[in-house]
């Protein structure tokens, strides 16, 4: 590949968001040679039991290198799976609760295996689950979207009356603010997907909330929205009206389908970069007034206990967070040498500008590449190269979005929230690699 | 919403791509009164049946509109479902076969309910699968792909040591050249999900082919590379070195997670605008060489009928093409009045740079809005709003992309390919509204 057709791919996927600069990459394939001589090693011995040679190619015989049972054979048929099901090696990949964290599973959680995913889109299968009254089955054509109010023409929508309405899609993150929230008092979970796994990022489509509203007409001095969920819970949260008339979004799909039971099937809303709970599922009720309701969820729940003991209210924005996903304690090293550590970063303000990593517990930082589109209140996926000789590290990522805003320190974060809070917990994350390749989470101040 | 505030969206969204510009949505949303006015009669008689009923809210009781069972319970448990499933009032949205297209479902395809989806990624459970020897179960710890021929350090990997290589993240199109196939003769599909359906969007993630290439070295001479699939079929293709070395990729995970079976797992070959069957599923073996291999599918198979007899070789790209999605067929419109036509449009030279909608048959044609972002050789949805009479309508949509490459007639495209293809066909669709609102397709020179 030439410099200049590197140049020019590098070109094009920048213009998608994407970084991946041609110089240092090819630094990076120069010395990877070294490594893949290293793992071509532990390969000698697999292949060995496939009863294949590495020896095989270098006599250049250009034979393949195993012939299993699926290439001497025909497999099944179209439609075997009309809806098709990830390969059963993969059984691995799915949701999993703490049981200690809540009373029950009704009123709980559970977490996205982020260890385990690639690129930015999440799987709508393993989107973390948050239930306050357990998971309703909504019948999409009894479902009704009522809007009144503060507005001079009330309406109620059907599902099919919701969707003659212009569509607009994005992919937006969804987080719910207790994401990490067992790390404020040293619970360190010993797993990516329980430390940061309440958290997610689809491509929502649906309606803008101020579409809708234009539609029923908004009255004089309106300025916040009810929004209430068809659950046994009726979750509610208070919206301020900038924000339903900014990019607040009516979903009913999810990553090209029906959006799923678990995110609020047949229609939710999705407020892009606030914390998880405002983005009412299975919505039924918008009621437009001029004050918050200070409903159940938003005083006794999801409110920020400050180091003097007063509550804060409405800290609706998810700051700049990060987390390396590769290794982590899922995905411990196998080998000595070069390896790509990749993670995700994530804005509730807009784009993320820069991702530095750190292998030294936060004494020296590296600028890591894009290597997917930068997408505003979206994850945005990094990488970089590192050489491991095997040594203990301790490996974080730091995040700076588009405001200039910098992902805080455990130190940063204490100063000004103390340490008894649940919600919004942003400070940079350290994991411990050991040299037999296992990984732990620590905490460093 | 004020226009400042309005304007401030659009140009975010604008900047991912998307267009909807605010005027005439604004005009959209004063007209929709009208139309809701009517889907409201509907609704009446909806609300009736649930024991509800409209005037609830003309008297301002600010009563929820219904209250039904799931309002009034616990639903289930977190992790009920660790890997989660569509809603079951959904399981209409499935892959679906045309059982006299081929003579077995060993070497068939099913195909893709565009009809049913949103934006413009496509769930990995509906995309469509071509299977030339069946679907193969395959072991990703015994799978290897080798890397050889022309090269200076022929190669072994397992899928661990591909996962040690920088890794990028793509949002493209897959299509297979015989999408419309049928339509050539005449006969028209009376389904959307079979006149287009073998047609897919994802984000993929793997390893740039260059990235491997430079790390085996290519030999002077070098400028044909064949792919080789681990399928019963051996499913191969001859791939010129200049899209090696451009943007194909090896592929190992979809949407997030792993790579699907039904679409190559555990790695494949993506070669971004191409037509499908050149991305190797079940990836098995890279050959580099000076010549093409002329193999099976690229002689018998997957080369173009010209009028003259001769058969056309090589024909990789798939040229710019777009598709109504609502109304179709399995989308009849159920009310006159204002509605949302949306499709989607694409093409594997680059981005889409406008799509017009006819409802005259393509004698006169209107300029939509994207709706989606704009991503080079990915789906780009398009929308646009529309006062239907009730009068019979036929609906075309006509796309170009950012060469400036217009989405021909039927007529402009038989005057170079004759009637006698299969592959290949990117003509204007028709779609005939009729007063009852249902929908078939037709073909219009």
């Amino acid at each position: 590949m030439s410099d200049k057709q590197l140049d020019k791919l590098l070109r094009d996927i920048a213009s998608e968001g994407s970084v991946l600069p041609p110089n240092e990459r090819r630094g990076f394939l120069k010395q990877a040679l070294t490594v893949f001589g290293t793992a071509a090693g532990a390969f000698g011995t697999a292949a060995g039991a496939l009863g294949t040679t590495a020896g095989a190619f270098a006599n250049e015989q250009n034979l393949p290198p195993n012939v299993p049972s699926w290439t001497r054979s025909l497999g099944s048929g179209v439609v075997t799976n009309p809806y098709g099901q990830p390969s059963s090696f993969e059984s691995h990949v799915k949701r999993r609760t703490v049981d200690w964290l809540t009373a029950d599973r009704i009123a709980s959680i559970s977490f996205t295996p982020l260890g385990d995913l690639k690129g930015i889109i999440t799987p709508s299968a393993v989107v973390f689950e948050r239930y306050h009254a357990g998971l309703p089955q909504v019948n999409p054509h009894e479902h009704r979207l009522m809007i009144h109010g503060m507005v001079e023409r009330p309406i109620i929508l059907s599902m099919e009356d919701l969707m003659r309405f212009p569509s607009v899609s994005m992919v937006r993150f969804l987080e719910c603010p207790a994401n990490g929230g067992m790390e404020w008092r040293g619970a360190q979970m010993d797993r990516l997907q329980f430390s940061h796994g309440m958290l997610a990022c689809c491509e929502w489509t649906g309606v803008l909330l101020s579409t809708l509203l234009e539609e029923v007409g908004i009255k004089q001095g309106a300025s916040w929205i009810l929004a209430e969920g068809a659950d046994g819970a009726h979750m509610s949260r208070s919206i301020p009206m900038d924000k339903a008339l900014d990019d607040a979004l009516i979903v009913y799909a999810q990553n090209g389908e029906a959006l799923r039971p678990e995110q609020g099937y047949p229609v939710r809303l999705i407020n892009p970069g606030w914390e998880g709970n405002t983005s009412i599922k299975w919505l039924r009720r918008l009621k437009v007034g001029d004050k918050p309701w200070h409903h159940r969820e938003e005083t006794s729940k999801y409110t920020d206990l400050m180091p003097d003991g007063s509550s804060r209210e409405f800290t609706f924005v998810q700051e700049c967070n990060s987390v390396v996903t590769y290794p982590c304690p899922e995905k411990p090293v196998k080998n000595k040498g070069k390896l790509w550590i990749e993670g995700l970063a994530w804005s509730g303000r807009g784009k993320i500008k820069q991702v530095d990593v750190s292998v030294d517990g936060g004494v020296s930082w590296r600028a890591t590449k894009f290597t997917s589109q930068i997408l505003p209140k979206a994850l945005t996926r990094f990488g970089l190269e590192w050489d491991w000789d095997g040594s203990p590290a301790l490996i974080q990522s730091r995040a700076i979005d588009e405001t200039g805003y910098v992902q805080p320190t455990y130190g940063q974060l204490r100063s000004v929230r103390g340490a008894n809070s649940i919600y919004h917990k942003n400070a940079i994350h350290t994991w411990k690699l050991y040299p037999d390749g296992k990984v732990s989470n620590v905490q460093i101040s």
